[in-house]
């Protein structure tokens, strides 16, 4: 029996409410032998407060030594094994841009290429042509109908792009087409079980359609098709937890991974302050029991490699603290998805620090908000996926264990 | 491969000799931030100092954020994987009792409840009708006879009682009766597989025969059947460790989860002292390599609510230690089967303060025990099911795993 099977036989639809603050890519690492990492060099005077009421600890995201992706990484934290749960690639890029992929959904990634005189590839990415150059190419293959199935065409970044198909009973079990190398045609949508048969045949469709609508572009004049997918079936959080649970979030990817687990997304906020804002509002006007709020900046300055920017984010993700503490939710929680160490430049493996305050907790000494301190703290080292048990059990909505 | 699996292959039948002291739900909270938890709050001069001999931990009962039963919370201390093995509800019950359940046994927790003229439950406790009264109806009871199946009926308190079929083959998947609502009829006992068609029956004919002897009685006319079950198929502690054990307990329930696991019972001591003097006596007079004492009353004054109480029975327990330490066990370990914090007025999912004494182990520098101490103990955070294993390598008795 897994983890997430006991809790939802023991969940209980009544406790208390429970705020997740996120600062994605909270962990770091020092520059300098012996020196600070972001989160110690920055100075963080409620963070420490709440660490000194609540408890602390590392939390490992999926595995030592295992960097998440965002998708897994989200899928931890939310308490879903991101080793059972695996979000495909056309998925995660339709969740990327905040398309809600339904159950009958298959989400495909797509490049736009080049194709010679005989349709062998000759640029995989099409020159990366333009955003909006590639935007105007996706909104005249909206134009294509498919008998029996909707289709959804939508633009990302560059020379990519996204397309859906929904139909009941569609398998997602397709070959990538992109054959990963110049010289040679994108490879025919290939299926590898009868229910994918169908989408296979769709996909050709839509490839012979596109060739019509695009085959003039001195660039893209081709498309290969990535990761063809369905949305994991994942237990919502209501089934899973007993909650009824909001996300705050700025960026559509964080958006669609909270709405993948049946989160209801609240307020179009486009900054910190105004994340909270809306959390306050829903606060008292709405019967949410759990909210999980997103703040961006602090992977991406990591990401930047840029250890003093990551240290201001970080302050001022402090600084909204207050505003959150003053709501008095029965189960505070702050950690982040992952670590960015500025110096890595990149996500890593490296547990993050966590921080949980409650009534019921047991304070564990620790003064500071910090890895140092986390690392001594009373959670000790834990996988992401126990969190959400801990702070249903801190929030008095999980029943005893057998008698 | 599971642990369990590991240490029955690499048990040795020779090595120390182990005591197993457990102050059941010993792990508190402190009332107040920055107070002292009742382990902490308590004089405990002879746990301090194994705890300064010792390695100390926080042992994790079940998972993080889950609260166990008695019953799982004892299967993860003795080694069982409480997740995997389950104790079913008749088999507690009649645990709990002291019935000693057998592998040919189907018990079931039964309610004397109230019917009216036409067969619908009136009330589904039979007026909560006095224990005495309740055991004078199950004394009757016990003329029951079905052909080719052994019929126990044991009174527990007020309306509840507990009956046993003991006959090969009898499969223990049989519905629940109590319909969980008053103005219906007790449902029939349905079998949902083959081997529980004739338990079934024989629950079906139990209930004919019972009505007759029962049915004149103004409140317990009538009975309801819940928690079908078998004795789970632990192995013995002779085959998953090697040992010949022994447990010593007051309470039927603790006796019972210790005879699940093929652990003998030994005196019919009362009292802490009382049980001592068996542990002693034992321990010069028999050959038994593991002891099991099981001390109740910390988890009674926490789920009292009494923290003073429950600091006052951790300071009874630690005054027989000297007792115990006299007997120059080579490991003496010392632990909660949970958490039971005073605060909480319940069992709780909070570690559990565990200190393991030998002369094999390696101390920590922890000069006290306390859920303090134990944070920062060498034996760090670990589930309840790796005490057994840590047990059997300091006493010696656990050959190395490969060559």
């Amino acid at each position: 029996m897994d983890i997430q099977k006991v809790v939802a036989e023991l969940k209980e639809d009544k406790g208390g409410r429970i705020i997740l603050m996120v600062a994605d890519g909270l962990g770091g690492l020092p520059l300098q032998p012996g020196g600070p990492t972001e989160l110690e060099a920055a100075k963080t005077p409620n963070l420490d407060r709440l660490a000194s009421r609540g408890v602390c600890g590392l939390m490992t995201p999926i595995k030592p030594g295992i960097t998440p992706g965002s998708g897994p990484g989200h899928l931890g934290l939310f308490g879903y094994d991101p080793l059972k749960y695996v979000i495909g690639r056309g998925v995660l890029e339709a969740t990327g841009i905040g398309f809600a992929v339904g159950p009958d959904d298959i989400a495909i990634r797509c490049n736009f290429c080049t194709l010679d005189g005989e349709g062998r590839i000759i640029d995989r990415r099409a020159g990366r042509i333009p955003t909006e150059e590639s935007a105007a190419l996706v909104q005249k293959l909206k134009a294509i109908r498919i008998p029996g199935v909707e289709v959804f065409v939508e633009p990302v970044k560059e020379h990519r792009f996204v397309v859906v198909f929904r139909a009941p009973g569609l398998g997602a079990n397709v070959a990538d087409t992109d054959p990963q190398q110049v010289g040679v045609p994108p490879l025919d949508p290939q299926a590898h079980d009868e229910p994918s048969q169908r989408t296979a045949q769709i996909a050709r469709q839509f490839i012979t359609e596109a060739r019509k609508i695009i085959g003039q572009h001195p660039k893209a004049n081709g498309l290969t098709m990535r990761g063809f997918s369905k949305r994991p079936d994942l237990p919502s959080y209501r089934e899973a937890y007993g909650l009824k649970a909001a996300a705050i979030a700025v960026y559509p990817m964080y958006k669609g991974l909270a709405s993948l687990v049946g989160m209801d997304l609240l307020g179009q906020p486009s900054t910190l302050d105004e994340e909270i804002d809306v959390l306050e509002k829903a606060w008292k006007e709405t019967d949410y029991d759990f909210f999980f709020v997103h703040f961006k900046y602090t992977d991406s300055r990591g990401e930047d490699g840029d250890f003093d920017a990551k240290v201001k984010m970080i302050e001022q993700f402090d600084s909204v603290i207050p505003r959150v503490e003053a709501l008095r939710p029965d189960v505070l929680i702050v950690t982040g998805d992952h670590s960015t160490p500025a110096k890595l430049k990149s996500h890593s493996w490296h547990p993050v620090p966590t921080l949980l305050v409650a009534d019921t907790c047991r304070p564990d000494g620790a003064t500071e908000f910090s890895e140092r301190a986390c690392l001594h703290g009373g959670l000790g080292h834990f996988e992401a996926m126990y969190l959400m048990p801990l702070a249903l059990a801190h929030a008095g909505r999980l029943a005893k264990f057998g008698a």
